[in-house]
């Protein structure tokens, strides 16, 4: 079970992803880029470190050439792992020391295409003050439109993960007892994914049972396991970098009809979001075939969420399986990615769910890896209700 | 060891704070103000959902209004935990949602104040796009600068998360032995922890033995625990929403005298440290106490570090414990916080370190609160050089 993840890092072809991305830069006119999500810097370089900027300059003779920004701290971790560019360690701020750099060459004003979603204002005022040549140009999702289809090798890291959550559920279905705690399951649903060889968890464990699961994003509590009700567990495991994401629900003791017929819906839902998946459907129609189940069962209302997002390297990342904007009025804010059409070697959740405040709730998630021919699911756990 | 949070939730006061913060957005002037960073809207309002922004408005008989717009996720939830805050689910984008309700009661164009370091350049692009009659004024630290100060309510939980991982680095100590993988001593401290009582851990688990604890930031790895050498254990928990921060540092067999004198120095380092903690110092005093004698030892250039920073709702919150700029030329960027004052009732750390490329490190960290006298070291745990 365990990965090699030094290998695996190795076998990571960083080159190639730097091409692509120069490609875009070159497409969208800028010969200056600063990569400053450290998910984004991993992807492009393989640095793992929690803090650097990945700096692209494109010289006279049209050829890019790569630094990597960071502290102390990661002097030598960064010499270890950066492919494909020099590494720098800055003495103030890496992002100041890294525009120094850019602009440095460059007799004109240069203009910096930057990631407006990862910088904050404060940085960005910040750097502009700083160095007098810089012309900042915001740009968006632009290494995330790239990281949304996934290379083989990273199939294969989000596929070794998803397995490994799916063992530790199998494991941790031991452990749920009525009058075990919430924290205490989630707790060796921790333990059993590290002991496996996890890197840790791609999110806070979710352990919401009885009334809490009524909570669509209930982290573990010191609440007792009820003797009857249903139990969300929500977790995610980090595998040489790559996220898994799953959410079953059980049931513990008899559940009644009404309760029977809410999981039955949800499972209903949560299959024809899968079948709803192929190559050049637009997201919101798999949320769409997914929240018409509901609809239908008349459990509409209580389903708050969208269906599904992209996983990788982080736990939420487009694409999101959201709702098409309701009306004919053009919303002021267009929702994200909502018509974004699936490609093979995506990745993406399906998880509608069921939330009933004083009653309880149900959801069931899945990964799967959009192919030509519809999908795979990669999850392997079973999805029949589960009664304990 | 168990602490009951829904119960110490309703301790805190946060009406005390919401008026302190108020009395401050008076001084500077603002009627509005948009509260964005999670853990500033959990101090100011107890709520401690993911998303979710907190708005601040004065009407024209001067009295503040306050409003809490989150998502359907957190619908119950939210309502259980604003304290002082209307709740109001939004549709799209909570920020949109809160600037429309502010800008709402204004005919004229609404200033609105917001945390620059915590709203990307993007949201703010989007929030003044969609909203035509905002003007957006950034703000630095304002919330942050309250929370440097702890109340007693907080020092408790800071106590009772502190004491936990001691009682956690006794108990693990048991598992550090040659061969054991880091990722199985990370995955033994994060249990413990949980099943101490802990939500969570408030950073990814440092462990590296060998030649990696030269690494400072080195996260666990697959690698054994070597039959000789230096391990660095840095972690820390989450109790009650309060963060813990800790490290030790332990020899694997008899260490050579230049190892014991390499452990004897940043002890050393660690002691001025904190003996140079106390109301009106300066924190770049405090970083140069215990750089001093690290230089002395002719270990200086292996500090690659600050001495510390601030502990609460975050793992990293002012003040940081930097160095002061080093020359007298004014650097473009000043060092954040190089000068602040230390204040009785600040919580820090105080952790230095040396890292050797090739040979080890030693990194040796407490958490003081910052008393009229001096200080008070929290961290219960021995600072001897444990030979294993």
């Amino acid at each position: 079970m365990r990965v090699k993840c030094y290998l695996l890092g190795k076998v990571m072809n960083f080159r190639a992803r730097q091409q692509r991305f120069q490609h875009i830069l070159e497409q969208q006119g800028l010969n200056y880029f600063a990569v400053t999500h450290m998910p984004n810097v991993r992807y492009l370089c393989g640095f793992t470190g929690s803090a650097g900027v990945l700096a692209f300059a494109r010289d006279q003779s049209r050829s890019w050439k790569l630094a990597l920004f960071t502290d102390g701290r990661y002097a030598q971790q960064a010499r270890e792992q950066a492919v494909g560019a020099k590494v720098a360690i800055a003495r103030g701020p890496a992002l100041i020391a890294a525009a120094e750099w850019m602009c440095g060459s460059s007799r004109k004003p240069a203009i910096v295409g930057f990631e407006a979603e990862h910088m904050s204002v404060a940085s960005s005022r910040g750097l502009t003050r700083a160095v007098a040549k810089i012309r900042l140009k915001p740009t968006s999702s632009l290494v995330e439109n790239l990281r949304m289809i996934k290379d083989a090798d990273e199939v294969a890291r989000i596929r070794s993960a998803v397995t490994l959550a799916s063992k530790v559920f199998d494991a941790v279905l031991a452990d749920i007892k009525p009058g075990v705690s919430e924290n205490r399951i989630a707790a060796e649903i921790e333990y059993l994914s590290r002991r496996m060889g996890a890197e840790g968890m791609s999110f806070e464990t979710l352990v919401a049972g009885g009334l809490r699961s009524a909570l669509p994003h209930g982290v573990a509590s010191s609440n007792p396991i009820p003797t009857t009700g249903f139990v969300i567990l929500d977790f995610g495991v980090i595998l040489a970098g790559y996220c898994s994401d799953m959410t079953r629900t059980v049931h513990m003791g008899q559940p009644d009809e009404a309760s029977r017929k809410m999981y039955a819906a949800v499972l209903k839902a949560q299959l024809a979001g899968i079948e709803a998946v192929t190559v050049g459907v637009k997201t919101e129609e798999v949320d769409c075939a997914a929240r018409k189940v509901l609809r239908k069962s008349g459990l509409g209302r209580y389903f708050t969420h969208s269906t599904g997002h992209g996983v990788g390297l982080e736990i939420h990342e487009p694409p999101g399986l959201r709702m098409a904007p309701a009306g004919r009025k053009r919303p002021k804010v267009p929702a994200k990615n909502s018509s974004q059409l699936l490609e093979a070697g995506m990745v993406i959740t399906i998880e509608p769910g069921v939330y009933i405040p004083r009653v309880g709730g149900v959801r069931i998630e899945d990964m799967v890896l959009v192919t030509e021919r519809g999908c795979e699911v990669l999850t392997p756990t079973k999805k029949e209700l589960l009664v304990i």
